[in-house]
């Protein structure tokens, strides 16, 4: 525990009570895995848990192994790459009763000033796992098929490499860039 | 240079040249930015480029610094975290002409079992941000406005917490959750 708490202040920035929860959660859910298979994650938030699982799985977002589909809920599914079969791990709000500092911060019940982020951190590492749920879960087959990107061309408006699948011309030069403007190259 | 190779093979599990690459990449960015300012990160692609974003700058996806646009190139932007105004750096195909063995790993132009990723890796090393370009860019006011969740609610159908303006019932049970089934929840 100590060593993790190390880790999320270093990667993470500061020890988020969400990182605090998460790293039981991401526990929990190794745990209830059979030994031996290649696990995949899923997570179903953007905020704090991706990164317990990218702490202590082998999971990442940039080596393709942590996968964010942003349903809004503080929950996580660990899974069998070949048979999208795994162990989802969840927060179970009615569980969060005897813990009012941890339920208020989970709600976003009160300003974030006024709330006592150690008290909520200490409540999380007295329950443990506590407030979490498990469930067995499928993968959706068409959610397991990996889109192997065939070849990349070279656009010929920004002169970038891109899927060639994307177009003629790539997704950014498309109208999905989110700059506003870009400003003469240097070394052009 | 060998401590962030070390760091690699940790976090994203081999040293994969995108990684290398990926590594003077935003090290170049880096230089490039004025002393003192808080900078977030956006990445256009989801391939390696992230976790070497996540290894060398506090940015990770779980604090929120760290946003993941997929247009298929690969590049990234460090931005002033109020103005929008940042540097860019990509890779410049145009520049790839010396390293063949560079150039045909990032075209993707033999089957990976031909591709010597030693000598990849050692071409980019050797090569350092010389593939690299830069240039000063400004993101949309659109994409610096923080959506801030305001409340969440219980999810009549699965009793989980979700962001209240998602609607009467969480994004998962309007359609979007990924699974086949689930089965029986533990201690249920």
């Amino acid at each position: 525990m100590e060593e993790y708490i190390e880790m999320v202040k270093s990667f993470h920035g500061h020890l988020a009570p969400g990182m605090v929860l998460g790293g039981f959660m991401v526990d929990l859910a190794m745990r209830h895995l059979p030994d031996g298979g290649l696990y995949d994650a899923l997570c179903e938030t953007p905020k704090c848990l991706p990164d317990a699982i990218q702490l202590l799985t082998p999971c990442t977002v940039g080596n393709g192994w942590l996968k964010i589909v942003n349903l809004g809920r503080f929950a996580l599914t660990m899974y069998e790459k070949e048979t999208g079969k795994g162990v989802r791990v969840f927060v179970d709000p009615a569980r969060l009763g005897p813990w009012p500092e941890v339920r208020s911060w989970f709600f976003k019940l009160k300003p974030k000033a006024e709330q006592d982020l150690g008290l909520v951190v200490r409540q999380i590492q007295e329950a443990g796992d506590h407030f979490c749920g498990i469930e067995s879960v499928r993968l959706r087959l068409e959610f397991l098929e990996r889109r192997r990107r065939k070849a990349f061309s070279v656009c010929p408006l920004c002169q970038e490499s891109f899927p060639a699948d994307d177009g003629t011309i790539c997704l950014a030069c498309q109208g999905q860039a989110p700059y506003l403007l870009s400003e003469v190259r240097e070394g052009d």
